[in-house]
Formats: structure tokens, sequence, C-alpha cells
């Protein structure tokens, strides 16, 4: 069944929503903040595609949906959708700022089914400085074609905030990480909860919907509730993406899941850390965390025992409805 | 002889500037945007104490000495004090960002005479985020004393572009480099000028006035001339730190150079491919960026025959004048 509001338009709006990425590009490639060399500005463009595209574009397509739910309409002007799009383009380019630097954190192989851009022959750590130019851009998006309307300010707080509560959950994540190596019992669903709303719900799920509130007037401030409620739905995806990064299908996710090897604090792990008994836990405690492969098949056939996989499996319409990555 | 308008009040300055960063670190350990753990919060106040202290703030310092300036008073009122030297360290925390994430990118050991942040025990690749978080720093510190004020979305347009100018500069002077592996020649006075411009000019001695005077309420748009002649200023600034980066004393200038080894398109290539016969180029193509030490010596004695070091010697009063690094 369709979704409210996006009923048989929903391919339309993909491809105008994809339409505005080449104005946007364009307009970036051209800034005449920059006096760019025919080779930089190659770079940038490359850059620039490979990261931004491919994804599915959910956060982004987001705030297109939320604002015609707050405007009660199925269709919106042609200047309308050139605003709310753009927004929704600046998460996709922060979600690419994320992802262009974490994948170099967590040393990473792929990404939506491709080399993660540190990994592509000549750009190494040049990636770092051009997860900076990706950020970048979203203040230049948003100087272009907002300045001087009434919510600007509040529109670059609002991006600065949920990036500011972004990177503290990261390293949030990082810190709880090298604890759980020394003393995996540190791990349980408050310590998940903790890293995961901060890390991925705030900008996955509130910001799209803050984008669009703000575009149609409203104060923030009148909507904590919505925040509340957003970052709930954030978690939950968040206890998913932890669910499939073990029982996914790589070809479906894109890469393949190593947060056993990694010692993450996953929603799995904190889910067998509560329900194993003494001897299972000193399985958990003797294999999680280590790159061979013996030890994570042990992990993963405690996780069998404790009923793990079966608990939040793809039938789960809770789950079907937000299978979203 | 002492500085206008700071004479003997100098190290009260310096004084009065170092108190206001307690403040601002004090704050944003107990930001209320994020729950903080202890361990997160020893974290950050580790690194923010490793990476924002330890330099000489002229950068900072400059914001405090042209507020001066332009309200013609040799002292400040309690409150005038505490926004300029805030804005001072805005540009501390953001050239911090920037060397943090630097060092990482050219593989660098120390800085500012202690081993680069990347390089401590712990830290390895959690040290981008850091430096994301050291970018997010400057917007909370913004927000928090400056929104509301009239020129609040200036300043973080201000921050923003010249944030964009210097990735911009940066990813320039990386390309450039890699082209110029292959190709010594594509290195020239024009190149050389078009990356120090952005990646330094901008931030190191544009952004200082640039603040004084939204601080003063004046508008940015009519003091074009302004922003040339500080971009004048910031490029011959380069070309010192360049000179440095062979002629100076490690222990002053807080780190070993590498610009030879590093390919890096410095003003002494520049200079030597400039006034270089057949011969003398053929030795610079054959020795230039090689990591050994007999290369780096040829192309050390090669500027000696050209004349290179004296031209620029610290007896210069213009070189000593902005001896700043």
């Amino acid at each position: 069944m369709a979704a409210p509001g996006n009923g048989a338009a929903g391919g339309d709006t993909k491809e105008a929503f994809r339409r505005i990425y080449d104005v946007l590009k364009g307009e970036l490639l051209w800034d005449p903040a920059f006096e760019f060399t025919d080779s930089s500005r190659h770079w940038i463009d490359r850059m620039v595609d490979y990261n931004v595209l491919g994804g599915k574009c959910n956060r982004g397509l987001s705030v297109v949906d939320s604002y015609k739910l707050l405007k009660d309409a199925n269709a919106l002007g042609e200047e309308e959708m050139f605003l709310a799009s753009t927004l929704g383009w600046c998460i996709e380019w922060l979600q690419a700022y994320f992802l262009v630097l974490d994948d170099i954190m967590d040393e990473s192989h792929t990404r939506r089914g491709q080399p993660c851009w540190f990994r592509v022959p000549q750009v190494g750590s040049i990636a770092i400085n051009d997860g900076i130019i990706l950020r970048n851009h979203i203040s230049r998006i948003l100087r272009l074609h907002f300045k001087g309307k009434p919510y600007y300010a509040d529109l670059l707080d609002l991006f600065n905030e949920v990036e500011f509560k972004t990177a503290s959950g990261q390293l949030l994540d990082l810190i709880t990480t090298h604890e759980g190596e020394k003393d995996l019992t540190k791990y349980n669903i408050g310590v998940h909860r903790h890293i995961v709303q901060y890390k991925t719900a705030y900008y996955s799920f509130y910001l799209p919907v803050a984008c669009a509130l703000l575009l149609s007037g409203e104060d923030l401030i009148n909507y904590g509730a919505v925040e509340n409620i957003l970052v709930e739905m954030g978690t939950y995806f968040q206890v998913q993406d932890d669910y499939l990064d073990c029982y996914g299908d790589p070809e479906f996710i894109g890469k393949i899941g190593t947060d056993i090897e990694d010692y993450k604090c996953s929603w799995l792990v904190v889910q067998a850390l509560e329900h194993a008994d003494e001897s299972q836990k000193r399985v958990l405690f003797e294999n999680y965390g280590k790159k061979e492969p013996a030890c994570v098949t042990k992990v993963k056939n405690l996780y069998k025992e404790l009923n793990l996989e079966v608990c939040l499996d793809s039938s789960s319409s809770f789950l079907s409805f937000f299978l979203w990555i």
C-alpha cells in the first residue's frame, strides 16, 4: 500500500527531487567564493556524485513529504517544491559528510555497494578534506537560497545543533567501544540508547521534520513533543540497523556488517548480555570483538540460542514499515 | 618597540584573554545540547586543552587589538572585552580544527612542540571526530553569546565562508601537489599565490579584522579594500612560513619542516624554478620531493647557490614585523 500523501506520485517526486540535485551541484561548482581550477572543479564534481548520490534519499524526501503534510497539499508549487527539496538535499549532503568520515574512522571497505571514498585510488586521506567540503556545501546552499528569509538564522542553528549532537554521539560510541573492549559488562540498554539517540536519531528523523516546520514558518520551541517522538522512532530505526548488520543480506544493505568483530555496543549484544546465563556470558566475553571467523560464529550461535534472530525478523510489520536503511 | 595601542598592557591583554578561554571551555563542557558522561566530558576537556592552547594566539588577539583600534580606545569595557575575546577564541578554535585534521592528512609528527593529537596513545583516528567537534564548538559559542545580536547571521556566514575558502585552498594544495609530483614545471608564483590566499590568508588575516568590524556594527560589504590588503598580508606571511620551513630553527617554529620531502609548492621551489638555469633545473627535477636526506641536501645546496637563504633572512625588518607563525 502506498504511503499517504505520496501515492502514485512517489516516482515523480523522486525524479523531481533528483533534478534539483543537478541545479544545486551546478551552483556549487561555480561558487564565486572560490576561484576553481579545472582540476579542482572536476574533483569536487566527481566527489559529490560519488558520495551524495547512491542512497535511497529517505532523509531528504522526508522533508518534502513532511512539508506536504504540514501544508495539507498533495502537490507543492514550484518554488515551495524547490525550497523543500533543497533542504532535503542539505540533509543528504550532511549524511554524505558523516559517512565519508565515519568510514575512515571505522576502516570500512564498502558503502552503498561501492568502495568507501577514501579507498578510491588517488583519494586516501584527501577524503578528510572532502568531508569538510561536503559540510561546507550545506552552508553555501543555505546561504544562496535562504539568506534573507525570517527563519535563516534558525535554519543555520538547526543544522549546527544537529551536527553537534551527532558528532557528540559518535564520540560517545568511540569511547564506549574502547571501554567495552576492557569490560563488556559496561554495555546495557541505557548506554545503547544514549549513543543511538545522539548519533543517529537527531539527524535522521528529527532534522527532516524540523526543516519542514521551519519552512512552514513554525517556531521549533513549540514542537518539543515532535522532537521526542521522532527521536524514539530514530532509536527504533537504529535497533533494526544493528539487527540487519548481523542478519541482513549484504547485497541488500550494501555493506558487510562487522559489529561483532568491532566490539560495537549493538542492540543484539545488549540483549544477549541481558538474557544470557553465566556460561553463555563467558562465551560472549571470550569471543565478542575478535576478528577470527570462528569467534564470530560462536557469538552468532549464541544469539541463535537466545532467539535473537526471530525477535525482530523481517516479517514484523513494524520492521518493514521502517525498513529504511 | 611596542605596537601601537598595545603598549605595556600587552601582557595584561593576553592574561585577560586567557581567562576567557576558561569560561568558554566551562560552558562547552556543560552544554545542555548533549548529555555528557564523565568520560566524554573528560575527553573533550583534555582534547580542547591539547589542541586549542599552546599557540601564540596571534589570530585571536588580533580581534581584540583591531576592535580597540576601531573603537579608538586603549581599554575596552568588560562586556566589550568579553565579546571581542570570545570571537578571538573562535578563531583559535578554528585554527585548532584545521591543524588537527591537516596533521592527519600530512602525516605530521609534531605540532607546537608536542606530538600531533592523532599520534597521542588512544586517540588515533578519533582525532577526525575531535576535529569536527572543535568546529562545532565555534557554532555553540557563537549561539550562546551572539544569538539575538543584529549581526548574528552575518557572523555565522563569515565563519562559514572563511572555512569554505580555507578547505577549498587545502584541496587545491593537495591536488596541486599530486600534479607537481608528475611535473614540477606546473609550480609557479601564480599557483603559489592561488593556494596560499585561500588556504591561509583568509582565516589568518582577514577573519580577525572582519570579526572586529562586525562587532563594531559595520557591514562587511563596505570593506572590500580591507579584505584585499589583509589577503595580501596573509600571502606575504605564508611566504615567510615557507622560508622558515626550510631555514627556521625547529625549536623556535615547533616543528621540523618537510616541504622539500613532501613535494610542496613552496615559495622557495617556485623561486628556484624561476631563477635556475637548465642544469640547475635538472637537479631540482631529480631531487625535489624525495625522502632521502641526500636529495634534500642537494635541493638545499641549490637554494644556497641561488641565494634564496639571504633573500628573506631574519634581519629583514619586514619579516620581523610579521614574525608571527
